[in-house]
């Protein structure tokens, strides 16, 4: 075990962090509100204990895929425990554990929520408020692929923490280097972002509320401003918003290659999938809308590309309470959660290219039983996919169907009715945010005991990460020398 | 394509299921019902379409895997077809479609029932409610099993359709010669069959009860002739059923090397693993149980066994109605329908087995990450697991997911709350049973629209077949030239 490598990049990421707290410092300075120390206080800490890991001198040595995995499951757990300070100093959020489940939530772009109301919500600080937001920009890319793209580390480490972090069955380096290929992701990232804030003040939403939402849809997180998310802004302002989850949820690779001109492989199966799942779940709601005469055509028409977009995205902004909506309707979108987004990109879920590479294994051995001579390899895009990474996609699917059943129980400990439970812990392990009954968009997650949130701090960063690195840190033969 | 042995072998299912219809046609005698003539009837009809079948001369011809799986899964859709006359024959179920629903729910042994109410039930008449529980016990160890014991098969076409019939992951013959294999197996199944039978009747149960109640039990089936299912009976037949459900939930290969003596291989994995889950299990709801004040300990203690065994054997008997027990208790029991019992047993659900290996899958690729230079095989009881095993298992896992999706959204078409199309969706495809909210233990399917309840009749044979000879039969390459 590398323990200098590891204490030295969670040093960093610490002095990053510390980094960070200036936007929502400045922002405390310009509404003059007294959060100002409670950043100020957390930028001091944040710097004392990560220049404390900093000290001593550098010793070189081997890291391996190991040290890579341990390094973002606990550098996220870090940026977390550090990140949730001002909230509770604060005393925007009195609990840590809330303040804790707030920031995991951030972080992990899942935009599930403490805050009992919509009110309470709109009574916090601004500079809280933009920090609430800030944190769904900074993970949606991932911190670590922040690290690299600016601190000069070695490659291997690089290319293990790369893989640990990216979401996804595959890690496909845009260019040879991997610190360039950070370097490039987050230009996209930036670029995207700003073009929609500037879509968005076209539109007149106030520069605060801009800011805020394009970090919120950026990280496909859903942390809004507002009580009612979404539901206040005009009709521009939620088509906007719309275009940019589902912008937001595809591979960033793809957006690479389209400015190479490699339109074809711009274009790839994942995205293509990706666009007749969205138009294919849309028209079904629609239909499913106004046929059971819940709203006319056009309302129709404006809410369920939101809906759609928004879960798919994993984001969890809402322009209605689709927890209104008719049991087909929130099939779909139950069923979208566990879809997910692309995988590269800052969406959750399971991934489309997951299920699409999972649905060529179903019906490539249904060929074997009917052809059992003819013996061909499951390929995506004209090329191999590894056995590799069909054996890892398998174990992750089998990882992830036990994390959930077991924090399924340990939720409906409580006692809450079946369908809040199955929707909590998909909407949390997912990255989504908002579920069904108790934890719909117009609900949060204020009610459950710290045990449970606890358990739903596990499922967003489990899901965030993709679950091994979770797992990696549990396992007791990690730490045996 | 081999359309000679298909049809040939599917005459005579139809004969044996003329042979099947004689212990209700001699109920019916003994009862003088007017049933009789519906049973008559039906025999009459199967013994002239078998009949057609069988004419021609017989042409030899390769039997590939493909026949195999055609044979079973038209073989069990024509076996159910035909079983559901009598039902709608006699009167007793008007409409054909909820004929045909019950019968498949018989062979699959599932046990759902359309029949409205309890008292719906006991004014069926003896001798259908004796076919009724009778398809319990011809289904669960499979019609093909039955036939291959008794008809000269060739061997190849035996190993096929064994495989397509026999549940779980992998199908191990106990001696080398196929036919010998399923004598056994029926010989084990009727001995402890017989043997149920005369515990219940030592205990004091009507004879006609006993032996439906026998049959719903070793087919791990769960149509009751009561109302109120189990509970209605005593102390010591409940516990009787419930250590019966146990025992049929194991993999009769257990039986058989009990029987040589053979302990250490009898007693392998997947049984150990099969009654840790059901100690743990109802471990945790008599806890629950009793924490809630639902129960004094005495009653918790007889009812959670009862539904735990229930339950994962995938039986659906009932002396409780556990829609009214508390959220962990209801969760715990649906996740034990995913588990299911032992491979190469009469249960349906996923199968224990299959956990197990996906559980190493998993483990085997933490350990990876780890120690990526330690490349060891999985294993289970020794025995290297094939390649083509888990890659096999991994298909049937994402074809099992992608079909119970489809059926929950057509479902919830109907607009049924969440947890209803959810259970009811798990019920069927798990050959369970009763399910939560509307189709608990005191609820049925009746109020299903045709349409939702041709869904669970695939749901239910796919289950039962697990799920490639159904997806065989509707591939359209599988009837190209």
């Amino acid at each position: 075990m590398n323990v200098s490598a590891i204490k030295r990049t969670l040093g960093s990421m610490l002095i990053f962090e510390a980094i960070f707290f200036l936007l929502p410092l400045v922002t405390a300075v310009i509404y003059w509100e007294r959060a100002f120390f409670a950043f100020l206080i957390s930028i001091a800490i944040c710097l004392a204990v990560g220049g404390l890991c900093l000290i001593g001198k550098r010793r070189d040595g081997e890291v391996y895929a190991k040290e890579g995995f341990i390094i973002v499951s606990l550098g996220w757990i870090i940026m977390s425990l550090f990140g949730a300070l001002p909230f509770w100093l604060s005393g925007s959020i009195p609990s840590y554990i809330d303040a804790l489940f707030e920031t995991v939530s951030g972080f992990t772009t899942t935009g599930a929520t403490i805050m009992p109301s919509g009110a309470a919500i709109e009574a916090l600080p601004k500079s809280v408020l933009m920090w609430r937001s800030f944190t769904h920009w900074i993970g949606g890319m991932g911190v670590l692929v922040f690290l690299m793209a600016f601190l000069p580390l070695s490659g291997a480490k690089n290319m293990h923490m790369m893989k640990a972090e990216s979401p996804g069955p595959q890690v496909s380096k845009l260019v040879p280097k991997v610190r360039q290929t950070a370097k490039i992701l987050y230009l996209i990232y930036s670029a995207l972002t700003l073009l929609q804030l500037i879509l968005m003040l076209c539109g007149g939403m106030p520069l605060f509320d801009a800011i805020t939402t394009a970090f919120g849809t950026a990280g496909t997180g859903g942390f809004s401003v507002k009580g009612d998310s979404m539901a206040g802004y005009s009709v521009y302002l939620q088509i906007v918003v719309t275009v940019f989850m589902l912008l937001f949820s595809i591979n960033f690779n793809s957006y690479y290659l389209l400015g190479r001109g490699r339109w074809k492989e711009a274009l790839n199966t994942e995205v293509k999938v990706f666009f007749c799942i969205v138009f294919g779940a849309i028209a079904l709601i629609v239909a499913n809308l106004c046929i059971t005469e819940q709203y006319t055509l056009w309302e129709a028409l404006l809410h369920a590309p939101f809906a759609v977009a928004s879960i798919i995205s994993t984001t969890g902004f809402a322009t209605e309470d689709f927890n209104l909506w008719p049991s087909f309707s929130k099939g779909i979108l139950v069923m979208l959660m566990f879809v997910g987004a692309c995988a590269g990109s800052t969406g959750g879920g399971i991934k489309v290219s997951r299920w699409v590479m999972l649905s060529k294994g179903a019906t490539h051995e249904v060929r074997r039983i009917l052809h059992p001579k003819q013996v061909k390899k499951i390929t995506m895009d004209k090329k191999v996919v590894e056995h590799e990474v069909v054996r890892s996609m398998n174990a992750y699917v089998i990882a992830y169907v036990l994390i959930f059943v077991i924090s399924w129980l340990l939720v409906s400990l409580e006692g809450y009715d079946m369908t809040t439970n199955f929707t909590a812990v998909s909407a949390t392990i997912n990255n989504v945010g908002p579920g069904l009954e108790l934890v719909c968009p117009t609900g949060s997650f204020a009610f459950f005991s710290d045990w449970s949130k606890l358990v739903f701090i596990f499922d967003m960063l489990a899901g965030r990460l993709e679950i091994f690195p979770m797992l990696i840190l549990f396992t007791p033969s990690t730490w045996r020398k």
